[in-house]
């Protein structure tokens, strides 16, 4: 989940200058029209790691809008009139009215995820997970009695973070900051992000959603963080709910702010000579070969996820894969329109339906994110559907990695410009047209679109256990390599579980 | 959440061949429509205790209804096919398609529910909770995907239990059916109860509710089953649902089959006379002023709910519980119309606000049932509010027995010709005057809608840690000692925990 807060994004002086002075007049435009119509309270949680700026951002927001009509929250150690009711009552104290915004430095996220990442031994997961079902449904009936729920979330790199303590730690005049928690956290950042992650995936909701905010450069947050408050808060205002416990806060596209994504931070032009390519490629099949042939195999399976833009040479990377492998132990499943019978299931049916037995492997070319990726763009199913999936999808996929399967997901990314000679060339050579259609041209136009899912495909439903990979795949050489290395690495690891 | 599957229903030979041969008919056609429609999956689960009568049940379904499209799936030890592959998988396998009926004998409620109540110490409870999370994840998403979600749970009584088990000991003919594995789980009864109505309490939602069956008698459990199957298949056949995971699948209301409730079969006689209860409530309030003054009691607090007919007598046992109490520690909170303040936040949060520190009572005269009874009845909030209110006050009161708070909740029940009687004199008395409005006559015109609510109400929210206790409150003196019993009863058991 934090894959895409990783980028180092960055807003200069002078776009800051510029944006921040328009977001100031329409914030201030929309907490009037909020208060005003008194028609909700709005809760904006503010979480995330020590130093990624999460005081600094709520400073500005306040300083930004009125500050009567914003109330901040600090949660530290509970008081002793706390401590003698129940977990929740500190916060249903502070819970802001209609009209009203509350914003929630530290909240009921802030102790079930410290308790598990600073416990002694391993996190207690049970518990953490009962405490994530507790928030799930405190959250849905906020949602349900009307409340506009945003989540900030401020991440820093491990490497961020070190760096941000080391300069706070330089300063005379900050040095006090670096308190004796922060390093006793820092020491534990793994742990954090893996419990982070966990929590964070499990209580994402469209009417809650987490928004993840890069924590490095100080204008790039505070306008990010503005802008989704923004966004939520118009789209409450213009479109008033009657179920807002089934609807999204804002449209959770990401790069309000920056178009600095995941894809294009890519190094496209990664590539693979033609030699050392055969070397490696026989080398890598041998060693997946000989692991799929390991006497431990028999108690595991294998779930191969291919996606990718039109053109990125997925067939060709799932025929090197599968030349590797005893044919009676693999299947390649293609996905494309739903049959009759699996129209009447819900959508995972058909792929539940292919889960492998031990000791096979089964790949997905095209899979269950058709739902978040064509579904969505083109409009096959509705808003609601298509983003209660991200979860749907976690469900699944934790079902198939706690039960061992090893899931491996690849995204195959080309260049718009890759691609239309790859097109180009489909339609020039005779036994390659069969593989070009009007829909691949119309997907073309698309371009952005799908980016956007893309992106947003990756940040929600990239997990620890089963995490996304995305394949640079101009060069088709370099794109099988990785496929194949990636998947061995992950059945290497998968074993010695 | 079993109380009212305890009343001893039953019916009569003549009623039920009268019902049962209606309701042959209306099930194939509302089958039939199903099936010509295609419109959505009919997922019925069959659960409960062993000797409640699941597999004759089904049966009957099966035989009243064309066979050919049903599907009964039985789920015992899992096949070595399933084995290898999630936990899930087999119930995929499974599911319905569109258009047919699929009943679940057993379902992924069984192993939760056995391992926790054969664990050989105490259930872990943790484990348990995140299964249920999982599954209530599991049937949003089916619900969401269309799916109309029907859960039986055949309840007996201990004591019908123990019957049972002996009557089909005795005949030769049945007594293979009577296994060790049924023994063992006889020797837990209690625990399964209680494990049981946990996972019941926390899964049964709006679109996927629980229907506790009392498993006695065969034509009760027949009718009911039946009655309440063409109930959902009817509402949702005439009513299709843009937002199936957000819709009740069929009216709660119980007493379907039989006019039998929680209320009708309160003995309403019981009295005590004047002498022994002057006697008594001294002796009452006496001891619960002395627990009161515990030193354990500084960690504990009491909350007490009182709700009842109008004119029930709540006032008047309010006031003898807290003459036993000293007043700097005491708070009567009377619940009237909510104000401005309050109508800003979510309805919990005004109760939330008057939650005791240690060492406190704080008494709701009326409470958050508001919004299952009158809010309900009148009308003053949809449908899905009042429905979901359920879990959200089980998740409250959670809360509250969670951090050691002792939770005690009356109805006081009257009969309608005594609250004519109070009524009128209320009108004939000058000082009582007061105590009575036109709209009390208004909520007398609707007292099976009252009743219907109330019974609602206690099958929903009756927990072992929050239970309902139904005073018979005809003759106040009665009233008030069972009041002032059971709230000291709570208070011990709670300051012992």
């Amino acid at each position: 989940m934090f894959e895409d807060a990783e980028l180092g994004q960055t807003i200069s002086k002078e776009e800051y200058a510029r944006r921040s002075t328009e977001l100031r007049g329409a914030l201030l435009d929309a907490q009037y029209a909020l208060k005003d119509s008194r028609a909700f309270p709005v809760i904006v949680l503010v979480g995330g790691v020590e130093g990624g700026g999460r005081g600094e951002t709520v400073n500005a927001l306040t300083s930004w809008m009125d500050p009567r009509h914003i109330e901040v929250n600090g949660t530290g150690e509970a008081s002793d009139e706390e401590l003698e009711r129940p977990r929740l009552w500190r916060y249903w104290r502070m819970l802001p009215s209609a009209g009203k915004i509350g914003i929630f430095f530290g909240s009921w996220y802030t102790w079930p995820i410290v308790n598990a990442a600073m416990a002694e031994r391993r996190p207690h997961w049970a518990r953490l997970d009962r405490r994530v079902a507790e928030i799930n449904r405190f959250e849905l009936m906020l949602a349900d009695e009307g409340a506009l729920i945003l989540k900030f979330w401020f991440h820093l790199s491990r490497k961020a973070q070190r760096r941000r303590i080391r300069e706070l730690r330089a300063d005379p005049l900050t040095r006090w900051r670096v308190t004796k928690k922060d390093e006793d956290y820092f020491a534990r950042y793994d742990r954090f992000r893996e419990v982070s992650e966990r929590v964070l995936r499990d209580t994402s909701q469209a009417y809650a959603p987490w928004i993840v905010v890069e924590g490095v450069d100080r204008r790039y947050r505070e306008i990010v963080t503005a802008e989704r408050l923004l966004d939520g808060l118009r789209h409450r205002l213009e479109k008033p709910s009657v179920q807002p416990g089934r609807t999204a806060t804002t449209d959770p596209s990401p790069g309000v702010a920056t178009k600095r994504t995941i894809l294009t931070q890519l190094d496209l032009t990664k590539e693979v000579p033609r030699k050392r390519y055969e070397r490696d490629l026989e080398k890598w099949q041998g060693k997946f070969s000989l692991l799929t042939r390991h006497k431990r195999f028999r108690n595991h399976s294998v779930v191969v996820v291919f996606e990718g833009n039109d053109a990125a040479g997925k067939g060709g990377a799932v025929r090197r894969l599968a030349a590797a492998v005893d044919a009676r132990f693999m299947r390649i499943i293609p996905v494309a329109a739903p049959t009759d019978e699996e129209k009447a299931h819900p959508y995972l049916w058909r792929f539940w339906r292919h889960l492998p037995r031990h000791g096979n492997i089964v790949v997905f070319d095209r899979s269950w994110y058709g739902r978040v990726l064509v579904e969505r763009v083109e409009g096959f199913c509705s808003e609601w559907d298509w983003q209660r999936a991200y979860g749907e999808i976690n469900d699944f996929e934790e079902e198939m990695t706690g039960h061992g399967i090893v899931v491996v997901k690849f995204w195959l990314a080309i260049s718009k410009k890759v691609q239309l000679e790859r097109f180009k060339e489909r339609e020039a050579v005779a036994f390659k047209r069969f593989k070009i259609t009007e829909e691949d041209w119309r997907n073309r136009e698309k371009w952005d679109l799908y980016s956007d899912a893309v992106c947003d495909m990756v940040s929600h439903t990239s997990t620890r256990r089963a995490p996304w990979t995305i394949v640079e795949a101009n060069d088709k050489y370099f794109a099988r390599i990785k496929v194949l290395k990636t998947v061995h690495d992950a059945l290497e690891r998968g074993l010695e579980r």
